[in-house]
């Protein structure tokens, strides 16, 4: 199977997640849009395509199927990529922590975004810096620690106990995670080892390590979801 | 298969997506803490039960399963309840549209609370007022015209061409919708017949009603996801 990923280019945004399993699955696909424009993906977002129209970017397309939403197409790919348990009862339990990540990365968005997202980030900054201050202090603690809760619980390796496409977005959540608060994240470094260690275990996953160094990485910017503005990351 | 399911007594909230999928379906079940008290959910939130502890309420015991997030509980349950197409594409298809809408539930929380979810409405109130003014100018448009485009685009009566728990989630979203901004939905009215035309069959189906009639459905009120105070609703 080739797959055919479509997402915004010049940022990792949420299309990364799908990129990391690709990748780390060493499958054969085609960056649509960074290799044809962004207008590629318009016909499908008019609804002019075959398949269900997608709501938004990223989408895969998967021999006939038309996927959106980054839990569902993963939730797909999956199975074919040796990335879940094969036990239905397991799979569901992937998508529940991968929905979990889901939900961090939209509060992620709306940290720096809390008003609109169709208004630039200076019209927002007093109510993103107030919204800011939530996120380093309960947000992050209670998601961060929730997934540090369920390594412990299941071995310390894996929050499934084995490799799955869950741990290639906890590393990515820990990466944009760094890169936007990089003082708070190193604040609450100590509180998650097992966490940490995991990210490191996923960097040198050979095709990650290779993925990672390839002019296919883009780096993160401050057009993303993850974004380093340092004055959302508090006081030093 | 007897289910327990758990949530916050007192509002619908997320929980109600479960619901109306298990009361639809004439599933047999125990709603835990309004039988039991709030303080049953504990021990899970707590991870001293056995399976994958739970985020946050809901969450459905399902045999020896633990499943919480709406929407995996939904793909869980979608097979068991025949509420979900029976082909692994349609599934996905299924999940897809379930994950758009809890994207908007989530936008919907955080119109109401855009600055901190632990702080008063009262104390962010000016901050819900310029988001809500985004969220009826921008986003309902955009999501509520999208869920509009699927059902064209699938025959006009199911966005799966079938009953399925998606169309139980979007009767919930726009009856929370209504009541939340019942100004603004009467306005988008005229663009959106077909969504407005599955609530109304929804609202038919004879366990709907029957539902819908009894103690088991708690009415909206300001505790809840969908909140209405009128000064988001816009002007006049």
């Amino acid at each position: 199977m080739h797959y055919q990923l479509y997402y915004w280019t010049g940022i990792q945004g949420r299309g990364e997640f799908i990129r990391l399993a690709l990748e780390d699955a060493g499958a054969s696909y085609t960056d649509m849009a960074r290799e044809h424009g962004d207008e590629v993906m318009t016909p499908f977002l008019e609804g002019s395509k075959e398949g269900l129209q997608p709501f938004a970017p990223p989408f895969l397309v998967s021999g006939r199927q038309v996927i959106a939403q980054v839990a569902a197409i993963l939730d797909h790919l999956g199975p074919e990529l040796q990335l879940v348990p094969e036990a239905a009862s397991r799979r569901v339990q992937a998508l529940q922590l991968q929905l979990t990540i889901a939900d961090l990365v939209a509060e992620v968005h709306d940290t720096h975004h809390p008003i609109a997202g169709s208004k630039y980030y200076e019209d927002q900054k007093d109510a993103a810096k107030a919204r800011a201050a939530s996120m380093r202090a309960e947000r992050m603690p209670k998601f961060l620690g929730w997934f540090e809760q369920v390594l412990e619980a299941n071995g310390g390796l894996h929050p499934l106990r084995e490799h799955s496409y869950v741990d290639l977005s906890l590393f990515q959540l820990v990466s944009g995670l760094t890169y936007m608060f990089p003082r708070r994240m190193q604040a609450l470094r100590g509180e998650l080892p097992l966490l940490h260690a995991l990210h490191d275990r996923v960097l040198r996953r050979p095709n990650v390590a290779a993925y990672l160094a390839s002019e296919r990485r883009l780096a993160f910017n401050t057009n993303g979801i993850f974004r380093y503005y340092p004055e959302l990351d508090g006081d030093a």
